[in-house]
């Protein structure tokens, strides 16, 4: 139903995937735990960590809270990956 | 027709409105300049720098992009109009 919100892969969102996840893993938390706190569906956690979604500003904002991250600090993650 | 992509004002998309605005004036480009590098409507420029919209993430790097700024650059400007 969504599948308009689905993207082909792109290198910067599969890097903003990548840092989602390596913050999750290091807080210890599952797709399930990350999706209850920021009000957002596991599969949803997995589509964005997998760079398959184009996130809006204020999701990702939602994720970082829920990450207990800045938004600077997913951006250097995303910067650091892809130079 | 896109009512829906429209948000009451948030904090957040306010600054980020405010700071993509500053770095346009800062490179001496109107709305339209922006507009047309980054291949987005000129009234689309106007209600993201007014923080009517909730950018995606694709928008926000295409528009990163044409202002020749980071995006670690605008979360930083965020973070400080915000804190």
């Amino acid at each position: 139903m969504q599948k308009s919100k689905r993207r082909r892969k792109d290198p910067i969102l599969q890097a903003l995937g990548h840092a989602i996840r390596e913050r999750r893993l290091e807080l210890g938390l599952s797709q399930e735990m990350l999706g209850q706190t920021a009000e957002l569906h596991r599969t949803y956690i997995t589509d964005v960590e997998g760079g398959a979604r184009n996130i809006s500003f204020l999701t990702l904002l939602k994720l970082a809270e829920a990450l207990k991250c800045s938004l600077t600090y997913l951006m250097i993650k995303i910067e650091e990956a892809t130079k």
